[in-house]
C-alpha cells in the first residue's frame, strides 16, 4: 500500500492504491526487454528496410569513400584475431540494425578490437584508404546515429569493456569505453558512489556511446550534465593519433577544453575509448511521490514550489499527460492508475535523494501538504517502499514503449523553454485533427494521438506520435511543422538524443548560419577525408 | 559566541571563541580593498616595472603586429564616442598595471565599448591591420593574463554591464560581459537564486572575465563548474564575426558545444560579450563549522566522512595549514585564533548549504559529534550567526593577503590527486631549506615560508611561498621544480588561475604534445593572424 497523503480537502478521501505490484521491479528489465524483443516496440513489420532505399531521395552513397575489399579484410586481420571480425551476413544484422527497427545498414564488416592501440591502427589504414567507419556503442540510440547508412564499416566497442581505476576518495572513475553503464554503476554501488547519469536504456548503453550521445537522462536535474561531470578523455582521431586526455582533475585550467568536442560528437570527429568521470556519494536515501495536476500551468507552479522547498534534495521532477497513461495503463494491462480518485489532466512524479531519509520524508511531506493546501496538487501518493518506487517509476519509463503498442510512434525529443513546453503537444494534435489524421479510439484513423511527458526539471518534452501505421502523409504533416514551431520558440529540436541520421537536414532549426559553418569547420579540421559516420550529424 | 561543539573527550572543556568580531563583513569588504588599496598585497615597490622588461630575455615584441597611429585612433572615433576611448597616461596606467602589481603592459589605448557591434567593428579593424588586443574585464587575474605586455590595444569590457534578462522559472540569467559578478548575484538574491559561482574578487570580477577564465571558486563542490552552468554564449570572433550562441536551454545536443572552447580561451579566441548562465535555487540556510585535524592524512578521512554524511548540503571543504593561520592571524592583528585551545598542525572549514536550517544543523552536528567521538577532529567550533559564519571564511579568504604582508609572493594555484596534495608544500619547503633561503622568523632569509591551504573538495591546492622580497634565486629553485613536482603526480600547474603570461611556457607539464598540438590548432584556426591575447596562454 502507498501511503496516501493526508489531504486537508475533503473531498479526497483516503483511499489505497492497488494493482501496481506487478510491475514491482520491471523499471529495471526494461533495458533488457527493450534490446532483447525490440521487434515489438517501434515496427510490426517482420524485416527492417534498409535506410538506403526508405531515403534513397535523401541520401545517396558518396562515391568518394572505397568499397570493401578481400585485402582490407586480410590487414584488419593482421591487427586484431579473426574472432574480432564479424563478417556472416546473419550476425551482421544485429550490427546493421538499430533497436527500434526503423534503420539498417548494409555494412560487411564489423570490427571489434580491445585496445585503443588497435582501433589506433584500423583508423590509420581506413583514412589512408577512405574507408567509411561507423564507431558502434550499445546501438540503444534513437536517432540512427549508430548503424551504417551504405558500406561503412562497423567499429563496435564492446569488446572493450574494462574498469581501469577508481579512486574512492575523490570519487572519479575511469573505465574504457565500452563499458555497460549499469555494470559501472553496480559497481560504484558497492564503492557508495552513483554514476552521474542514468537513463532507461542502462542495461545496454555504453559509457562511450552516451558521453559520445551527451546522454541526459533521468536525474539531470541533480547531477548536471556530463560537461561537467566528464574530466577526462581517451579517443582515436581519425588518423589514428590517440589523443589521451585522461585526465582526473576536477580544476585544471591549462588550455581550451577540448575534450568538450567529443562530448555530443555521436563519433564524427573520433572514437571515444576511455571515460574518466567525476561520481557522486551515492544517496542514503530516495523517495518518489507521484500527483495528480488540474493543467499544465499548475505543473510548472507545482516545480517552481519543488525547487525552493526541495531543493538540494529534488533528483527528478517528472510530468505526463493523461493520455500518455491511459497508454501506459492499456500496455501495463494495469486495471487502475496509481492515483485512483479519478483521472486528471496531468501527473507528475518527484523524485528525492539525501543523505538522511528522516530529514527527506518530512521535506517531501511539508511540501506536499502545503502543495494540496493550496490546491496545486488534486491528489497524491508517496511511495512506502523500493518496490512501490520502482512501479511508479514504471509508469513514467513505459511510456515509450507503450506509445509504440499500436503500430509505431514518431519521437521528437526536443527542449522548449517552460512556459511553452506543452503547447508543441497541443500544437500537433491540432494539426493531425486539422489533417483528419487522428482518433484516440478510431481505429480507422492513421494516428492514436501526440502525447507529452518528459523532464520538466531539464526543459525537455518527449513528443510521441503513436500511430497505427507509418506513412509519408503523417510524416509531412508532423516535419518541418513541429521542428518550424519548436524554432519559433527558440528551443532545441534535439534535446539529448542528438542529430544522427534523423536531424541530419534539421540543425538549422536549432543552430544559426555561423553556429553551422564552425561547426562544419571543426568537423573538416578534424576529419578532413571524412571518414568518421558520414551522412549524419551536420 | 561561537557555540563550541559537545566534546565527548574531556580534553576539550568547553570555551568560547572570542576575538574575531572585528572581522565580521570583512570578507564582503576584501574584493574592494583588494582593488583599492593593491599596493600593499603584492609587492612594496612603488612602480611597477614593465613586463617587457622583467622578461626581456623571454619575450619580445612580435614585429608583425602594427604600431597604432593616430589614424587608426581616428577610426575607432568613428565607431565609439570620445569619452570611450582612452588615452592619457596616467589613466591608461590603471588598465596596464594587474592589481598584484607584478606585470605592467605599454598599452597606448583603451577602448570601452558598450555594445557587441562595435566590438564587432574593433576586431574587424584590429585583424586587417593586424593590430594586436588584449580583452580585459575586471583585472583581477592572477597569472598576468588581463595585462598587455607591449603596446596591444586594451579593449574593456567594463562599460558592457547590462543584466539582460531572467527567468525565475527556469534560474536562467543572461547578462553582458561586464556585469560585475557580485552585482549579478545581489539582483539573483531578490529573485531567490544564486551565482553558481563565488570568489574572493567577486566585488571587481566580471562575468566575460569569469567565464573566459572559468573561474572556479569557493563552491564549485557544490554547484560544479562553469563548462556545466554556462548555458550559451555570445562572443565576438578576431574577423569581427558576432558568434552568437546565448541559448537558454538546459539539454541541448544539436551539434558540437562550441561554446566549451571559450570557457577557459583568456581571450585568445575572440572576446565573449554575453552569457547565458543556469543559476540553482538560493539555499535558505547556512553554516559553518572550523575544526582542529591532527594531521594531512586525516584531513581527507574527515573529507571522506563529510562527503558521506553531509553529501547534498556540503557546500565548501577548505583546508589550511597552520603557517597560513599564523600569518593569517598577524594580518588580521587578532589576539586568538578561532580554536583556543592550542595550535594544530592544518584547520579545516566546512560550509553546508541547503533549504532547511534545522535540518542542516542537526547534520552538521551529527557529523561533528561522530568526527569527534573517532578521533578524527582534535577540537572545534560552530558558527552561531551569519557574522561569525563571515568572520570564520576571513580566516580562510585573509590568508592570500596575509601571504604578501612580509614583501611578496609566489604563487602556484595547482589540482593534485588528493593523497599527494600537501607533498608539494613539504617538498617546496624542504627545497628552500636546502637552499639556506626560508626561516619563519629569521628576517635575513628571503622567504619566510611556504604556506598551503584551498579547496580540498576540488583537489585544488594554494602553495603560496612567502618571501621578504622577490628574487631570481628564489623563483630559480621554486621553478620548473615546483611545475615538475606537480607533473610526476599528474596534477595540474594552473587549477583554476589560468596560464595567462606567468605559465605560457609551462603547460607541457600538464598537458601531452598532442593535447598541445590540437590547442595550437584550433587558436590557429580562430585566430589565424594571431592578434587576439598574444604572448600568452599557449
Amino acid at each position: 500500500m502507498y501511503r496516501k497523503l493526508l489531504f486537508k480537502r475533503a473531498l479526497y478521501a483516503a483511499n489505497g492504491c492497488r494493482g501496481l505490484v506487478y510491475c514491482a521491479s520491471q523499471r529495471g528489465n526494461i533495458s533488457k526487454s527493450v534490446i532483447l524483443s525490440p521487434i515489438s516496440f517501434y515496427s510490426n513489420s517482420a524485416s527492417v528496410p534498409f535506410t538506403a532505399d526508405t531515403y534513397s531521395s535523401k541520401v545517396q552513397r558518396d562515391p568518394k569513400y572505397k568499397t570493401l575489399e578481400p585485402s582490407d579484410i586480410e590487414f584488419f586481420k593482421t591487427i586484431l584475431p579473426e574472432t574480432s571480425l564479424v563478417t556472416n551476413q546473419d550476425d551482421l544484422d544485429f550490427y546493421n540494425e538499430d533497436w527500434m527497427r526503423k534503420y539498417k545498414g548494409q555494412s560487411k564488416l564489423v570490427l571489434k578490437p580491445k585496445t585503443s592501440q588497435q582501433i589506433s591502427k584500423i583508423l590509420k589504414y581506413c583514412n589512408e584508404k577512405k574507408l567509411a567507419v561507423v564507431p558502434q556503442g550499445g546501438n540503444t540510440g534513437l536517432v540512427g546515429g549508430s548503424t551504417p547508412i551504405f558500406d561503412e564499416i562497423i567499429i563496435s566497442l564492446s569488446s572493450m569493456n574494462n574498469i581501469r581505476e577508481f579512486d574512492p576518495t575523490s570519487g572519479i572513475l575511469k573505465v574504457d569505453a565500452g563499458v555497460i553503464l549499469e555494470t559501472a554503476d553496480q559497481f560504484l554501488a558497492e564503492q557508495g558512489y552513483i554514476f552521474p547519469l542514468d537513463l532507461g536504456a542502462k542495461g545496454s548503453c555504453q559509457i562511450g556511446g552516451n558521453v559520445a550521445c551527451n546522454a541526459g537522462g533521468l536525474r539531470l536535474l541533480k547531477y548536471g550534465s556530463l560537461h561537467g561531470s566528464v574530466l577526462g578523455l581517451e579517443a582515436v582521431l581519425p588518423d589514428g593519433t590517440v589523443f589521451d586526455s585522461m585526465h582526473s582533475l576536477r580544476k585544471d585550467n591549462t588550455g581550451y577544453d577540448l575534450k568538450q568536442l567529443f562530448i555530443g560528437s555521436e563519433g564524427t570527429l573520433g572514437i571515444i575509448t576511455g571515460v574518466s568521470v567525476l561520481c557522486p556519494s551515492r544517496p542514503q536515501a530516495s523517495n518518489v511521490a507521484f500527483l495528480a495536476v488540474k493543467d499544465y500551468e499548475t505543473v510548472i507552479k507545482v516545480f517552481n514550489e519543488c525547487k525552493k522547498e526541495l531543493s538540494e534534495i529534488l533528483s527528478a521532477f517528472e510530468f505526463m499527460d493523461l493520455k500518455s497513461q491511459q497508454l501506459t495503463q492499456q500496455y501495463l494491462k494495469a486495471d487502475q492508475q496509481p492515483i485512483q480518485s479519478g483521472e486528471y489532466p496531468f501527473y507528475v512524479l518527484i523524485e528525492t535523494s539525501g543523505s538522511n531519509k528522516e530529514h527527506d520524508d518530512e521535506k517531501l511531506e511539508t511540501f506536499l501538504g502545503n502543495a494540496m493546501e493550496n490546491g496545486l496538487v488534486e491528489d497524491g501518493i508517496i511511495a512506502q517502499d523500493e518496490s512501490q518506487i520502482q512501479s511508479l517509476w514504471a509508469w513514467r519509463e513505459s511510456i515509450p514503449e507503450a506509445s509504440t503498442m499500436n503500430g509505431g510512434v514518431y519521437k521528437y525529443d526536443v527542449s522548449i523553454p517552460l512556459k511553452d513546453l506543452y503547447g508543441l503537444v497541443e500544437a500537433a494534435n491540432a494539426r493531425l485533427a486539422e489533417a483528419n489524421l487522428v482518433d484516440f479510439d478510431n481505429k480507422d484513423k492513421p494516428v492514436v494521438s501526440a502525447i507529452g511527458y518528459g523532464h520538466i526539471g531539464d526543459g525537455n518534452l518527449h513528443l510521441n506520435v503513436c500511430v497505427r501505421e507509418y506513412s509519408k502523409k503523417i510524416e509531412q504533416v508532423l516535419e518541418p511543422f513541429v521542428y518550424q514551431w519548436i524554432s519559433d520558440k527558440k528551443g532545441s529540436i534535439s534535446a539529448e538524443h542528438g542529430l544522427g541520421f534523423q536531424k541530419k537536414n534539421y540543425i538549422g532549426y536549432s543552430k544559426n548560419e555561423q553556429e553551422i559553418k564552425l561547426i562544419k569547420e571543426i568537423k573538416n579540421h578534424f576529419d578532413p577525408n571524412g571518414i568518421m559516420n558520414p551522412y549524419k550529424y551536420v
